[in-house]
């Protein structure tokens, strides 16, 4: 089954109707699933997951865009979250039999449609027109407020629109990116040093596993410390190798694990993974999981 | 969501059309997905797998059953599978949320009206009446052939419908029984013995883990052994117990696993049970599968 999720963060997180209306987009659009959508009033912010077929996905997530840019006024924004603008950003993510490169184009292509009704687009990630732009923090510096100041530099020409913005929408960041697996692993120690320095030799910026972001955090109420991760690439770095790996360095000290925790959703994908890592399974596909084959017969 | 699974067998598995127009009584009731069906011609059998919420499966189930006793003639049947009917065996297989006791429910009130329409009913394994009728080989002892004599016996009333039968149709089992996990490890050895040695260890029957089936196989042509399992409560005993023990096991006689395999369909609690056991995962829920997820959303 081919599946792309996109996961849109628009700049709106206090008025339900205006959410629900736009979430109402996504759901006219057949063969498309609104998973989940969640809201937070002191950053202003929402954010939506749905996932299909790529195509019907490019559709509903463009509907669902100009129906945003209609409803939501960024003269009026304040929020917590750093933005650029009323749809911020719109990332698509490759599930299941989706290559990279197809949702990049389809990225693109969206940034185009996007920038021909007016709005600047910067492409970020695997979508980024040059490396300086796969970072989205540095993308969204400055901000909306600072966005006409941007765009006067020569060096934030978007990649797709004009060089100047209605101030009612700001700019869109429009992405590819794979799915994000946050795992985290606890430490029987109130030790954050330590927590620390596993965080460091397991992330990829420090010389440890390919992408693989880290850092070492302090659980205090549970009196535990934690290595706390995001995984960029699953398909690359799977959670058994960077769990062996901390538990083996954590033992070094004589420190065992509490327990692990996979925060938010993940593909399936992930779990087919880590059984093949631990029972070195022949020939396996995620064809044989039932719900799975569901999905598969609708 | 909740998810039944119905595996009926018949004794069809040589007439294409038969067995498609029986497979589309199936297809017609909503919410019910017909998975897969595969016919063996030597066997004149076909297995059905459809899955669905319990109410729609016991539906299902009924309707395809009228349709094969309607188009099968068992005075015509010859073929090298054990069976007492048209409809040979109709298993009841909870997935996911659906009780153990609730799969027995159904099994009994699908076997009452099978039994009101004049067919003698024999419940298995979970369904079971007694202890004597668990095993399937048991009642099905003496086959189709041997019926007559069988429903003479007192010990061979069957559980519903009347104690003589239609020739036409024969007699059905009716059971409820978890999802069976196939799951086989591989020795790099020739010696047999060996895993013939392990399957004893590690089988329920001789003393081994409770739910587990097992037996030595000769993989000529890998030249390689196989320890060959079915686990019949993944639930109680998972794939990793059975795969870390036998790799001990093989480990003492300084002999490698040389892979393993998940042979056909698994629940995912099959793979969030693995999960679970290598990682210490806290708090981890199916429903952070996205695949999960989007059935869900349905």
């Amino acid at each position: 089954m081919r599946l792309l999720e996109c996961v849109p963060n628009i700049s709106e997180g206090r008025d339900r109707d205006k959410i629900a209306s736009i979430a109402e987009e996504v759901k006219k659009h057949r063969g498309v699933r609104l998973l989940d959508y969640s809201s937070d009033r002191d950053h202003h912010r929402s954010v939506f997951t749905f996932i299909g077929e790529p195509e019907a996905i490019q559709e509903a997530a463009f509907a669902f865009t100009l129906k945003a840019l209609d409803l939501i006024d960024m003269r009026e924004h304040k929020g917590g979250h750093p933005r650029l603008g009323a749809v911020d950003v719109v990332p698509f993510v490759p599930i299941q039999e989706v290559k990279m490169e197809e949702a990049v184009q389809i990225a693109h292509e969206f940034g185009k449609g996007l920038g021909k009704r007016g709005v600047p687009v910067f492409f970020y990630e695997e979508a980024a027109t040059r490396p300086e732009r796969r970072d989205l923090p540095l993308i969204r510096e400055g901000e909306y407020e600072g966005l006409t100041e941007k765009l006067k530099d020569p060096r934030w020409k978007p990649d797709e629109g004009p060089d100047h913005f209605d101030p009612k929408s700001g700019a869109t960041v429009v992405g590819a990116r794979f799915p994000l697996v946050a795992y985290n692993v606890n430490l029987k120690t109130r030790d954050l040093a330590l927590a620390k320095e596993i965080a460091r030799k397991v992330r990829f910026k420090d010389g440890g596993f390919l992408h693989v972001r880290a850092m070492g955090v302090d659980l205090k109420e549970r009196e535990m410390v934690q290595v706390s991760m995001n995984l960029t690439d699953y398909r690359v770095t799977n959670i058994p190798k960077v769990y062996e790996f901390i538990k083996r360095e954590a033992l070094k000290k004589g420190i065992e694990v509490g327990g692990t925790e996979i925060v938010g959703l993940i593909p399936l994908g992930v779990l087919e993974g880590i059984a093949q890592y631990y029972l070195s399974c022949e020939r396996f596909s995620l064809r044989q999981v039932i719900e799975q084959r569901i999905l598969e017969s609708d």
